[in-house]
C-alpha cells in the first residue's frame, strides 16, 4: 500500500505558483552584520505604538462585543467614511473635485488583498492584463493564479510610455499602474503623463487599476491628483494603512465604480468574510482627531532625510555619474516613498555583483525580475528607509568598493 | 460622451459569485424584538475581553516592532507550535496518534481563507469537487470562483451516505466534510463512518477537506479523532479561533501534506502577504499557559445549557413528535456546536413559514438552500446559541404558534 499514487491533483495555476526570485534573494541577504537597501519595510521607528495602545484599550472598553464579533464585509462604517473624506480632501487639495462615497470604500486584509479580489472578478484564463515594466511583483503574484497573460509596458523616468500602452491595449481587461514613488523605481508619474493617461484609458475604454501605498510619503510637495478622480467610473483605486500607520494590522482599502463594487464585496466575502473589525477600530480610533495630519509628517522628514543621505552619498561615491553615465553607476532622485532605482556600468550585472556585495558588507535587490519581459540586468533597486543616515553611508562605501573591484577594467 | 460604453468585462466566474439567499434572509429576520433563531454567530458573552486586553498591552510591550511589522507567510512560529501541539494532544486524547508538524501549520485569515487557498490550489474551471448536501454555503462561496462542478453527498444523521460518495468519487479533486456538528444540521460523523469513510478515501485515492470550526463545542464527550490524523498525506485539515476566542480577529489554521502545503503558501502569500501578526501574537499570549482548556469549558457549559433548553421547549411544544412525525415539527439533538436541525410537518415549507413566523416574533433560515441539489424544503436552522434560556422559550413557544396557525388541517 506503500506505493500508492498520490491523491492530489493540482489545479493547472499552481504551476505558475512559485516563490517570488525576490523573496529567494531577500532571504539570502539577511545575514547578520550586513546593511540591507534591500528590504521593503517601513522603518519600525515610525509605528505610532503609544497610540495603538490607547486605541486598543479604548476600542475593547467601548464596544468589545462588535469589536469581536463577525462583522460587515464591506467594512467598518466610521472607518469607510475615514477613507472616503480623506481621499476626497486629498484630490481637492491636488485641485481635482473627486465625490468618494462610503458606499464605493472597500475595506481589505491589506492592500495586497485588493490585487487578489481584482484578480478575481476580472480576469479570466489567457486574458491579457498590463503592467508598468518593471511593477511590483507581487501584484504580479495576485493577479498570476486566474491565469492572465501579463503584457509590460515600458516606462521611464516620467512613468509610463503612452505610445507602447497604446500598441499594446486592444482588449486589455486593466492596466495596472503605480503612480506615486513606484516600487521598485521609486518613478512618480508626472501630471502631462497622467491627464494623457486618463484621456487614452477613455479612448481604449481601458480599465485602469491604480495602486497608490506610498502616495502619502512624499518629500517636496504632494502628488499629482490620483487617476481615479479623474475619472472614477473607469477606474479601482487600491490604498494601504501599512506605510503610514504600520503593515501588521493587514489593512488596506479599495475604491470602485458601482458597476464593479458588488462583485468585489462578494469576492472578499468568500475571501475571509471581512477583515480583523478589531482592527479596523483600533485604526479607525487612532486616525481620527487628524492624527495622520501630524503623523505623517514625521515618517516623510525621516525617510527624506535618508534619502537625502543616500542621494549624497551616492554623488560622493560615484563622481563621474554625470561626466561618464556609462563607466559609473547612475540613480535617479525620487521625490516620495520607499525606493531608488540604480543602474550600473556597462557591462555589469546586478545578479553578479550581489554575491560580492553581500561580502563587502551590503545588500540589495537586482532589478531584473521586477521586469515583465526584457529585464534591464544592470538594474538594481535601493531602499534608504530602514537603515540610518550613518549605515547607509557606509554601504553605499561598501557598494562602491563591490562595484569598483568587479567593473571592467 | 455620455453613452459610452462600460469599459469593464468581468470575469467568466463572476456571474456565479453572488450574495447567498441565506446572507439575504438573515437581513430580514434582523428586526428589532425578534428571538433569533436565525444568526451563526458565537455568543458575545464568550468573548475573553479582559486576556485580550491584558494581551495586546503584553504584545505592544514586548515586541511592538515585530507585531506591527510585515511578517512570514506561514504566521507567528510560536502560534504554529501551539496549534501543532493542541491538535496532537486532542488526537491522542482521542486514541489517534497524529504527528503534527508545525512546518506542515499555515495560519489565515479566518478559516474562510483556507476554503480560499484550498480552492485556487486544487480546483481547475470544470473539476468536480464533493461537499455534503446539506452543507456550508460560505464553503460553497469560497469554491465557486475556481468554477467547479458541485456535486452533493447524500447525508443522514449519522453523516454521509457511503454509497453516494463512492458512486460521485471519480476525478473528484476532493471532497468538503465537517465531522462534528456540522453546519447546518448540527450532525457528527459517526465513529463508524469515520473509519469507513477513511478507508473509502484511500481506496478511492480521494482527498479530504476536513473543517472542524466547532470541534471543542462538545457537550458529552470529545469528538472522534479527526480524518486527518488517520491519514495526514491525504488530507487538509482547517481549524479556526473564531469559536474558541473571537471571530473579530479573522484568525485560523491549516494543516497540509508536505506535497500541497509550499502551493498553499504561494497562494496565501499572493493573497494577502500574511494574517495580521498583532493579532496572530494576541492569540498566541492569550493561549500560552492553558488558558483554552480552562475558557472553552465555560463555552460549552453556556451552550450545552441553551442546548438543553431549545430541547425541552421544543419536546414542550411539539409532544406528537415521536408519536406522530409527520404532522409534527421533528428535530435533531445536536451533541456540540451552534444548530439544531428540524424539519416541518408534511406539507410545509420553511420558507414559506418564515414571514409568519417573524409576525409571531421568531426567526430562523430555511435548509433547502444549504443543499447542493434537491433541497428538503421542509427543513430549517436553528441556532440555540445567541438567545437566552428564557428567549429560547419565547422563541419555540411562537415558533409552534406560527406552525399551528399555518399546519394543513
Amino acid at each position: 500500500m506503500s506505493d500508492t499514487t498520490s491523491p492530489w491533483h493540482l489545479a493547472r495555476r499552481a504551476a505558475r505558483m512559485n516563490p517570488s526570485v525576490i523573496r529567494e534573494i531577500l532571504k539570502v541577504t539577511e545575514k547578520p552584520g550586513i546593511i540591507s537597501f534591500a528590504g521593503g519595510l517601513p522603518s519600525a521607528k515610525t509605528f505610532p505604538v503609544a497610540e495603538f495602545e490607547a486605541a486598543c484599550a479604548k476600542v475593547l472598553k467601548d464596544d468589545a462585543p462588535g469589536a469581536l464579533q463577525y462583522a460587515a464585509s464591506e467594512g467598518f462604517g466610521p472607518l469607510r467614511e475615514q477613507v472616503a473624506a480623506q481621499l476626497q480632501s486629498q484630490a481637492a487639495a491636488a485641485g481635482q473635485s473627486w465625490q468618494v462615497n462610503p458606499a464605493q470604500v472597500l475595506i481589505t486584509t491589506g492592500s495586497q488583498q485588493g490585487l487578489d479580489l481584482v484578480a478575481k472578478v476580472l480576469i479570466d484564463a489567457g486574458s491579457k492584463i498590463l503592467v508598468e515594466s518593471p511593477t511590483y511583483l507581487g501584484a504580479v503574484s495576485a493577479f498570476i493564479p486566474m491565469e492572465p497573460e501579463v503584457l509590460g509596458v515600458a516606462s521611464d523616468d516620467e512613468g509610463l510610455d503612452l505610445a507602447d500602452l497604446r500598441a499594446k491595449a486592444q482588449d486589455a481587461r486593466f492596466f495596472y499602474v503605480l503612480p506615486n514613488f513606484q516600487n521598485p523605481t521609486g518613478r512618480t508619474l508626472s501630471e502631462n503623463r497622467r491627464v494623457a493617461l486618463s484621456q487614452l484609458a477613455a479612448e481604449l475604454n481601458l480599465p485602469l487599476l491604480e495602486d497608490n501605498p506610498y502616495g502619502d510619503l512624499w518629500f517636496d510637495a504632494p502628488p499629482h491628483a490620483p487617476l481615479t478622480a479623474r475619472n472614477p467610473d473607469g477606474c479601482i483605486y487600491l490604498g494601504s494603512f501599512s506605510k503610514v500607520l504600520a503593515p501588521g494590522l493587514r489593512l488596506g482599502f479599495l475604491v470602485a465604480p458601482k458597476v464593479v463594487y458588488p462583485k468585489l464585496l462578494q469576492a472578499k466575502q468568500a475571501a475571509d468574510l471581512h477583515s480583523p473589525g478589531f482592527n479596523q477600530r483600533m485604526i479607525a480610533e487612532v486616525m481620527k482627531d487628524g492624527f495622520l495630519d501630524r503623523h505623517v509628517p514625521t515618517i516623510r522628514a525621516l525617510y527624506k532625510a535618508q534619502r537625502d543621505a543616500m542621494l549624497a552619498a551616492l554623488a560622493q561615491h560615484f563622481p563621474d555619474a554625470l561626466s561618464q553615465p556609462g563607466q559609473s553607476l547612475t540613480w535617479n532622485r525620487p521625490a516620495g516613498g520607499m525606493f531608488l532605482w540604480a543602474r550600473l556600468p556597462q557591462g555589469m550585472s546586478a545578479v553578479d555583483l550581489l554575491p560580492f556585495a553581500l561580502a563587502k558588507g551590503v545588500a540589495f535587490v537586482p532589478g531584473a525580475p521586477f521586469y515583465a519581459d526584457h529585464g534591464d540586468e544592470r538594474t538594481l533597486r535601493l531602499s534608504f528607509v530602514t537603515p540610518s543616515v550613518e549605515e547607509i553611508q557606509r554601504g553605499v562605501a561598501a557598494l562602491a568598493a563591490a562595484i569598483k573591484a568587479r567593473q571592467p577594467a
